[in-house]
């Protein structure tokens, strides 16, 4: 079996993750959206990163074309990610549309390289002397990882190995300048470091392993200043909180968390534990997101999670996901999966319009239709507005190709295999062949995941086989109960855990879960001041959005939720892309235009009926306002 | 009589201000806050100017020390701010125990400034080849704008001139290097506009007005790089909005103003009057506050009045209250005088300890009593903590003596004077002799304002004498009923409004006003989604809030006020220098430490008194958290 995911062969896990390639989704949610990507994205981002020079930088430093290079710190690294997208895309199953393109652009890095390895366009055309020069700001060791990335999953998908070992030969250009008894340094961008652990698990070559631990070493030793926005403020052992860009520190703790399973560690799973406690309990957004600041376009305080002025990059809560699958693979704990689900269903499918092709750089919880607030938060046009657009190609683009390669990859963290037992994670149409103990295990999930709780798994062995099949029990899910084979329901089960049932197998056995999905109304911690005396709700893992596309004539600022109103629900096809939506009656509010006044003046003037969308489908329609928090009547 | 207010002699204007030193206050929360101004702020903050070496500066650009200077581009203003706050202390009537220091002051300034006229430390040493040469950044035309403020003042409440020919002689020195026919340039910190034609209206001197004039139309022609920040994106007339660093925006503001009053020029009273609407419909905390953001110090966006993460710097409070003064000297409007009077009593009082000598920077509406939120906000330490400091001096210490000025020089806001009007803007113990038609009319407040609405004003004329009396009748204020000579009441009279009592008044007339306050629960607009679902508790003009320290045992985040229980209120002599103190039962909410949680968590277990103090006297005793904004239950 090809090894395709990201994370194999570790020394600290619960389990393997399965091959994406066995895995095979039916319709679902989930696979409209990779549809999607597969049909449009690939090929519009592909043509983007030709239209904005990313791939002509390739042509010029292959010496295939004359031209000034485009010179984005980062641009390589967005061919990288869209290399990859194609990987997972092939290695998953789809058509390998894309592969001749790819194979056409791996051969001009291949061209681009230097011959000490080295390759980053922006200084091969400068040449060596802006080389490694300046590690807080440029993005070298960033593209590096993300070339690695793009290799190794590109081997795995295809079983070619000319980009891998073009990244083997940077690493190993890498591993000559930086190390114990080279130069200090490491990258005011993390991400080489989960990428040489992975150079390493495809390779064996040990010094890629080395060389990622010396770079995690590094930080808290003033190598980039000390600096706290770029995670440089303590060495990593010492930092307990999630502090400075969002993404860069989601992706230091990727890092960290594969050195962890490689090396055992204890005290990298301390801090690992420590700023998961204080993300999940102080400072990700209900939907998934990270990195509260426009500022910095990083985490804030404690309990600082804004709704319109916050930031919530497309890219963090990726970040998250990868985080929270590489915890969840050490330790096998449902918490970590909880995140994933919500940052997907929320905050990281939010990125993405409907037609593939736009996508929003931020994921803020409100927007009062007015704009983009981006220019007001000292950021580029483009962020911050009710529109996704194609604009951050012609500047940063970092989330749309690590949506393509998110998208693509799903299929890979939906089960998870270990000697005994098969995981399964994830919940949505699917049937995959998983190989246990010797045999092959098909697995069909049937279920309208998430919109419907039922879960019906069919497990079918070559004989009987006796394993543990662990279901996720999700966190937000109470009062489920599975039953085997049509028999007596089990009791009620724990939400946020792992249900195991043990027994032998055989072709035929039937397990049914039932996750109730009623619409709650979910409350912020008193501290989130921002939310006082406001409501998400949230059905299943999907958080919802009043838009007021929905609601003509009526301000939805002026709508309050009744908190003993019930709230209906109601699957929609032809809506979205297919969606559930909630409906409910609510109070409409008076009062006038001052800025403040009694509060007599805003009581209820009347009734309206709130129609809420899922969040991650918003700015999809007429654009105009939106909120994720809404006031709440008769706490 | 001496002219001792700033504004005066002006073409468009309603009234002449009183002049301060003929109005005498009696006991009030003012005139104890004056009292420390007078008795330990001058003298702290003289010592402060001395240890940080501002003063020192002098001495070496006057060749009377040797040593470095201490080259902050803002150092010198602060001097020129406590000299002006000398002279307003001198002028309204305090002994004059700073007057020695503050003349030694004024001979090294003077030894000090070049031949030219030039005046600015860091410059001097440097000599001439940095003169001018970086309006955006540097604050030589903002602290020439200082030197000319306290030379005004220093004239009118001392009638010596030598600091006024000394700023007369760096004005021709700025009106030499700029102009029309000179270069083009303005100030990337507005103060000087006003400071000019303040300088016009005591010399006399036109090219000053001329100046002031010139500086005021180079915004929006790109001499500041066009940036928002600091209000170069458009030419005055086209911006309607309140944009960009706040304090810079309102000294603008405060320019226009008076440009206004001298030239009469309607197209600059309609973009003034197009940004007090945006200031105080969409970006004014409920304080007064102004500027929410920490980045930039800044406006925000419509509607984005954070309470935690607010910024509100003092000086912006500050500067507020001075265009809200022109803004009423020109027109007569009492909504002015609202915003002055909210600005006073919360956000601006609220920046001095009860001692005098600590200081906020910052003023938010919130604080979690965890330390300072400076750092995390991209600003150094010291503001956004919940300790007041003396830390300002050794970096930025613009607001320190700008509180000092405001605090001495109150009295003249006082009262308004024109040929056949006396205008009472402001309520508190006093007795002013007030020059109306020749005569002295001695009138006498009795009042325990702010914190109790009746107001026992006596008219003493020398003879009958015809005027009419103009009470303001604030915003907040229903039901007023006005008694003259304790004869039938008025009927009651609008909010916000000048009231006219015209008659021949003589000796022994009396006027009794009562302004009801009962307290009240203030609704934000619901596009200021901070407050969604809160309200701030307010008396009179004191805006309330909820401090840890008076709620041993009980996190006050699980408070939630009842929309139907009794608030309570009482004055209390021994607290916090004397306030009125409310107290209400409040819900006691449930709920875990999750981040997020179902609302039935969240629900009341219990009740509990909530205790509410003044805000502007927050953070004077045991440090921990605040709220002006609480929840409240069943709206």
């Amino acid at each position: 079996m090809s090894k395709i995911t990201e994370v194999e062969n570790s020394r600290v896990k619960s389990f393997n993750s399965a091959n994406m390639g066995r895995v095979k989704p039916g319709d679902s949610l989930i696979k409209r959206r990779r549809d999607v990507n597969h049909a449009a994205s690939l090929q519009h981002q592909y043509e983007e990163c030709e239209r904005t020079g990313r791939i002509d930088n390739f042509r010029i430093t292959a010496g295939v074309k004359e031209g000034e290079l485009s010179n984005r710190l980062a641009a390589d690294s967005d061919v990288y990610k869209w290399i990859e997208a194609v990987a997972f895309d092939v290695g998953s199953g789809y058509p390998p549309e894309m592969k001749e393109k790819a194979d056409e652009v791996i051969d001009l890095i291949e061209q681009s390289q230097e011959g000490d390895g080295y390759l980053f366009t922006p200084y091969i055309v400068d040449r060596t002397a802006k080389r490694w020069s300046n590690l807080v700001s440029d993005h070298e060791l960033y593209c590096g990882g993300h070339l690695v990335q793009a290799a190794v999953a590109y081997h795995r998908a295809t079983g070619e190995k000319k980009l891998l070992d073009v990244a083997a030969k940077w690493a190993d250009c890498a591993a000559d300048r930086f190390g114990p008894n080279a130069h200090p340094g490491t990258g005011g961008h993390p991400e080489v470091e989960m990428a040489l652990v992975e150079l390493y698990r495809e390779t064996d070559e040990k010094k890629y392993l080395k060389l990622s631990e010396f770079f995690i070493e590094q930080r808290g030793k003033g190598v980039l200043n000390g600096d706290m926005k770029i995670q440089d403020h303590l060495p990593v052992r010492e930092q307990s909180t999630m502090e400075g860009h969002a993404v860069r520190q989601l992706y230091l703790l990727c890092g960290i968390a594969d050195l962890y399973s490689e090396t055992g560690d204890k005290s990298l799973i301390d801090t690992l534990e420590k700023q998961w406690s204080n993300f999940t309990g102080k400072k990700m957004a209900v939907t998934g997101g990270a990195g509260a600041r426009y500022q910095g376009e990083r985490f804030g305080l404690d309990y600082e999670i804004p709704g319109r002025t916050g930031y919530y990059e497309t890219c963090a809560a990726i970040a998250s996901f990868m985080w929270n699958w590489r915890m969840l693979q050490i330790t096998g704990t449902a918490g970590y999966a909880d995140v994933m689900e919500k940052a997907l269903y929320n905050g990281i499918l939010s990125a993405m319009s409907l037609d593939g092709k736009k996508y929003f750089y931020t994921n803020p919880l409100e927007h009062d239709g007015c704009g983009s607030i981006s220019e007001h938060m000292g950021k580029g046009p483009g962020r911050g507005s009710n529109r996704r657009s194609t604009s951050h190609w012609d500047r940063t683009a970092c989330c749309p190709p690590n949506m393509a390669r998110l998208l693509a990859g799903l299929t890979g963290y939906i089960y998870g295999l270990n000697e005994d037992s098969i995981y399964v994670h994830h919940y949505l149409e699917n049937e995959a062949t998983l190989h246990v103990q010797g045999a092959d295990v098909v697995i069909t999930q049937k279920t309208r995941y998430p919109w419907e709780g039922e879960v019906e798994l069919s497990i079918d062995t070559p004989g009987e086989l006796e394993f543990s099949l662990k279901l996720r029990i999700p966190g937000w899910s109470k009062n489920v109960h599975v039953n085997i084979n049509g028999r007596e329901p089990s009791e009620a089960i724990e939400p946020e855990t792992y249900f195991t049932v043990t027994r032998r197998w055989s072709r035929g056995d039937r397990v049914v879960l039932n996750f109730p999905m009623p619409v709650e109304k979910v409350a912020a911690h008193p501290r989130v001041t921002d939310n006082s005396g406001c409501v998400a709700l949230r059905r299943g893992p999907v958080v919802y959005c009043t838009e007021s596309t929905d609601h003509p004539g009526i301000d939805i600022y002026n709508l309050s939720l009744l908190e003993d109103a019930e709230i209906g629900f109601e699957y929609v096809e032809d809506l979205l892309g297919g969606v559930v939506v909630l409906r409910s009656e609510a109070a409409l509010n008076g009062g006038t235009q001052e800025l403040y006044e009694p509060l007599e003046n805003r009581k209820a003037v009347g009734r309206a009926e709130l129609t809420a969308v899922p969040y991650f489908a918003w700015a999809n329609r007429t654009p105009g306002a939106m909120r994720v928090w809404m006031p709440i009547k008769h706490l």
